[in-house]
């Protein structure tokens, strides 16, 4: 047996019990969780805003790293006491998504902490596959964790769109939370692009001056489009990255990218884009929403974070015991960069 | 003097009168306008709909083609009498849209017949660069001409698409009036998806089987998007392209299209796209609207349509004097395939 | 127990001889094989010319379709009876290849019949994983056989290329055999470039004509070069496709290619390209060897093939007794298409 | 009149005489010349090895900036008195490759101090079109120049070559001059990739190391080919740059390419690249050699260069009578970062 956090009902705090300890099926690995990361979107997964149809109870956490602890029959890319960062978007393996290497877009996606698969939020972590698992030299396993979602999603949005990232046009990030900290982190590493960040939290902005924004701009401010175009030569940034998603901030993003640029939405606050050609829609300015990232892509980041190129944002750890805790600091607003639970 | 078809006021007719014959300075040349086809939306343009801030009274006319009259001083690459069809999206010439060979994107556009430049529904026009004329060795000018619009843009269209257009996913066009017929021809020539056609008029649905639609829909039926993306396998199209642009078509467009896929709106009948992230926009599809057709894409369509692997759609030749009943004409949707002005 | 045609020894004809018949692990599925295309790398694995450290005795046959015998327990995607062509490039599944769903690129290759895996020179074969079947709407298996190499091959050739195929420029196919012609068939289908052939066999342009070339040359003729460069507008094709692989067709390649181009190599017939700068390699003439293709590009292929889009090359049928003629005349020039086992 | 170093006859010095100020026409500019700087190719071009046609005598100097002293009629984008880089790829403005933006491939090249059109070791330099200036903010034009070459070549390179560039492969630098200076600060800027430099000068390796490079290897040792692999996890890098161009160092960067990486020449020290696929070319490795770099790269590169983002490598300033001088300093390697002429 072993404790896990789960989800017995939307809108009501997780309960934390007793449950089986995965054994491992064959090609299957079962992890120690070392660090479970708490992801604002499972604040909406909580209360029931984002209807994904989880059949509960269920142990979330969907951001997860660990040592492995025992391994099914014919696995050989792994052997128990390997440090390992899990990848989370699990799919079937078999349709046209998962069999060209992007299995977080699979057709019937069984994401780990997301379907009817547990998470992180535990002990122990069955995990279905080895093809999941990136092994760990240097990085802990807990501080690995939040690599898997909040530095993987923004670096696929960044790499999708690095054909309108050039040196000679400035790049806006629209909100400075988990995301979009690792956001201007691997910008400064993948891009020579000037920077700009928008947000409406000045701790925030401060955060995104010491990663590295060029320019970190008040988004309360009546004129901060008109700022941004302005840096970008009156004619706007070359790429937006939308981390909050609301309707407000999506506005923002096209009135200040230029003609042939790009507009990625990551953040899931639930906004609108409301588009129109010759009005607000710039001609050739490709819109998109881009999610999660690949096993390979994973594999990239590790790479970056093991070998120091890529550092953490700030990291708060906590216990199994203290998620319900978490869940309302995050909800007001108090955690800067991420929580981790160390079950 | 030569006569011109000129605007002089929105929602006015065209007036047909005598101006000035234009002369070529250094590096220009006039071309004999042999054909001019009258496009879509130079309705919108008489109508006042679109709004471009012309200095009227103008000369319309953008879709040219003719024989070189007479050119200015350096000019090399063409010479009198040399068959001729003419790019319109005229630039700047030094901006980064243009200096990267996508003049119909410059930042202060100098597009013919909609600029300070007059167009070709007049005997002869002024070209400000020898780089805008594509030579012709077989076709007639006057069939020429719709090619550097009505082909020209869906060629674009469907060239930004190409990643997204596998053997194995079908291709949604909606729309089969002038460029969406054009579009339906460059589909079978340059890609090997099974094509899906939808549009509300039964002739036009026939003229999309005949020129190689493998799918032709009604859509007034309540069923249309669900037919489509059954087609495609339950989950829906690799592209679309909406060569109308009205609120319905854009739905249609992202309600069929799956995961990964592309959405590009050609058609400027003013409608929205309202999109909102796990509600009605897919993941990782991508939107854009593409704007006309670069000097290299129009030799490239030059290049199909003079060997006779692109034909024409139906043509209807009409003398100057006839302008104005074929706006009446074009609006009341009695030309099925192109009108063009033989001044 | 069943009967299977094996390598025993190099230069030696195959054995045809009684073997286990093979029954599926967990997640494998069996075959009953109905057709396994002989390819023209036979020759030169059997020989001993392209050395592969296989160890030996061992069942060749890597171009294999058939109906699904029996499958091993977790296997979903297929069920006994099941018309399905086989994906021969097998990988580990793990490595950074095989992650991004390109298998056939594995670091440690499992490829049917040429590694530890027999292939399908037998009466049947053992898949390690139901993700290598592409199942069967319309197409006989014994006639798909051959689509999941010599379609495929070209198919991914093509596809990597189509940046440089534009329809304002020809493409060069040196060699009509087996790949050459299905290159011929899919440039056709895929692209709207002219298509110019050269081969040294009057029957092969034949076929070449007939499945849609614009030209077809004669590689004796001292003069080709230079036609092949004038059918270019004097500056060369946008592509040239090697699908021989010698000394002199690689030079044909490099020597008609206009400045900025793609040179492929397919064929493997041990040539040199030997490459210099201001010389012979045009600037920004890329140039790669392609390798077999990857699962969603047999899908592709499939898709094109089981609606009729891409028609089979001529086939001739052989029974598993007459494999070794069959290498005989193969390697006599005799087969004009593809040969295919009927085990 | 104005000073000039002319060439009159290969291999002897370039004489310093007195020739005709030039004046603009129409679309031309005067650019009084601040810096001019003088490149490893101009070594081959005085000696004669790189054949190039050039009309005798010819002023030389291909890398220049300096300040607009005189403006032909419609000049509009720059004025006199201001600072300029002047991209030197000057072409037809015609051809395929002129209207796509990439002038320095033009099929007929009109390259500034290569071609009809002096260069800049002079006091001024008639340049053809203003579209060819790029103006400086911040940065001396003096110091600007090597950045119109350079800087620009390994600009273009690494940008073509960027796919391949991941963070989790190393990418290889052979050859630590001043275009190989440029390119290790240009990936640190560009990409994330781990770098490796090999070069047999210990000094330049030390600069290689000051630069941002993470591994600098000697490449006399005979072991170079198997540690670049080592540090490559045993596959090989992502993506090679060879910045020498000879036979050996063409034959290392095949040797340590992985499968699926990139190949590209820079260096024209004359090497051949002597390719056998499955015994020196590996799988779907693309080869190619690029040529300097476009005017939109310039921007690009100017615009990194005059914000500060990329920093100068080590200049030295020589007057235009000490030209032979540097000629032979060059020739001696006794230049380690780029000696600028100022007229």
């Amino acid at each position: 047996m072993m404790r896990a956090a789960r989800l017995h009902a939307y809108a009501e705090p997780l309960v934390i019990e007793r449950v089986p300890r995965p054994e491992p099926d064959q090609g299957q690995v079962v992890v120690k969780v070392e660090g479970a990361g708490f992801c604002h979107s499972d604040l909406h997964i909580i209360d029931g805003d984002l209807k994904l149809d989880l059949i509960l109870p269920l142990t979330l956490g969907h951001e997860n790293a660990g040592v492995v602890a025992e391994v099914g029959h014919g696995v050989r890319a792994v052997k128990p006491g390997d440090p390992v960062a899990v990848y989370g978007g699990w799919g079937c393996g078999y349709c046209d998504m998962c069999i060209t290497g992007t299995e977080q877009m699979c057709s019937k996606p069984n994401w780990v902490g997301l379907s009817d698969y547990d998470g992180g939020y535990a002990e122990y972590l069955l995990v279905p596959h080895a093809r999941y698992l990136v092994p760990l030299k240097e990085l802990e396993p807990k501080v690995a964790a939040p690599f898997t979602d909040a530095a993987l999603t923004p670096y696929r949005a960044i790499k999708r769109a690095l054909p309108a990232l050039t040196p000679d046009r400035p790049v806006l990030v629209i909100g400075a939370g988990g995301l979009g900290q690792f956001g201007i982190k691997l910008l400064r590493l993948m891009t020579a692009s000037p920077i700009i960040v928008v947000d409406v939290n000045e701790e925030k902005l401060q955060i995104a001056r010491e990663y590295g924004a060029h320019y970190a701009l008040d988004g309360r401010d009546p004129e901060v489009a008109a700022q941004v175009k302005d840096i970008g030569s009156g004619s706007g940034v070359g790429a937006a990255f939308d981390f909050v998603g609301a309707d407000s901030t999506l506005e923002l993003a096209f009135a200040t990218t230029r003609p042939g640029g790009k507009v990625t939405q990551i953040g899931l606050a639930g906004g609108h884009a409301d588009l129109k050609l010759f009005t607000n829609l710039p001609f050739e300015v490709m819109f998109e929403g881009t999610l999660w990232g690949s096993i390979k892509e994973l594999r990239e980041v590790i790479a970056l974070a093991d070998s120091g190129r890529l550092t953490p944002i700030e990291l708060e750890f906590e216990s199994l015991d203290r998620i319900n805790a978490v869940y309302e600091n995050l909800k007001a607003g108090k955690i800067a960069g991420r929580a981790v639970i160390t079950p």
